[in-house]
């Protein structure tokens, strides 16, 4: 049985759970306790070095980084209707891993930051992070004003790895308003058969 | 032919050129006029709206971060005896996944910052990048003093992605004296046919 390990408020480890819900894979949830630091515990630290959520346990196998267990969960569990996820091909597989960077660096320090220092408390500059969170958007908006989806024709791990902190970035206090392309690429998503409410 | 836009100087520009050097594939070299902005002309920002290199052409395919470049490399080029450099196997990928963020956000963040404050003048706090870089490399040398390297049994694009700015540590005033097993890794690197010097 797979165990995931993270937090509900998270949006790393929510990606994680939307992808498990759409391809209609079983797991058990494990809620870190993070006002114990238990994601700096000795335990987790042999679990998981960086002292980050989410992790996956899959059996003996270990897998941490949020990009990471959707490539695993998309090359391990995908029926033959489900290859769409993470295809073979190598150029939508280069032009997905650009995506899962993105989301690693320009969406966490820019949408997902912003959201932490003012959900969360985290420290940081809000200004900073808001404006560049903009020129992000505008760019996504761009890209997916003549595409359905990030990479081909169906959604795969990139539209879940960049969806959850875009998705949240109201909370952030960044407006979506102008953004229609985002908007309809959010309810194409929103009516997958098996998606789960962002986490509150 | 394979065109690849990049700055020798360049530590990701790199990866890219040693990666296809292992492999043994030809392309042509674009030097990027960075002194001249190239890298945000409007017509760098049509391969690349990020206005950041490396960025690969195959023929009317665009490829931008260095991580996605590996894959595709690696994917369409690879011999029966070369697919060791991303294999197949779901648990070999997800974990070649997670070193290539490591490569994207830990490393760029601590090592190639402190190269890049040293050598090319970029602004930022110089103290806490070696002091964040110590860390790394500790952890660093513990993954690889019981493996050759860092996933399976032979080399990935995982330790392409990592080696170039841990090599090029001591340009960011970081020692490497005490990490004897980062130095073993870097020698069996080294040893690969068709290995390239590493930029100056």
């Amino acid at each position: 049985m797979i165990k995931l390990h993270g937090l509900n408020v998270s949006g790393n480890t929510y990606k994680a759970k939307l992808l498990m819900s759409l391809m209609g894979i079983d797991y058990k949830f494990h809620t870190l306790d993070i006002l114990n630091q238990q994601h700096k515990s000795a335990t987790f630290l042999t679990l998981n070095p960086r002292g980050e959520f989410p992790v996956l346990e899959d059996d003996k196998l270990v897998i941490w980084d949020s990009q990471a267990i959707l490539v695993y969960l998309a090359k391990q569990y995908a029926s033959s209707e489900q290859q769409h996820w993470y295809p073979e091909n190598p150029a939508d597989m280069a032009h997905i891993t650009q995506w899962l960077t993105v989301a690693n660096n320009e969406i966490f320090s820019t949408l997902a930051k912003a959201r932490a220092i003012l959900k969360l408390g985290h420290n940081g500059d809000l200004a900073d992070c808001q404006k560049k969170a903009k020129t992000l958007l505008q760019w996504f908006d761009q890209h997916l004003s003549h595409r359905q989806w990030l990479v081909t024709e169906q959604p795969t791990i990139a539209d879940i790895a960049c969806y959850p902190y875009i998705a949240l970035c109201e909370e952030g206090e960044i407006s979506l308003l102008e953004h229609l392309a985002i908007q309809c690429w959010f309810k194409r998503i929103e009516s997958l058969h098996g998606y789960i409410q962002l986490p509150e």
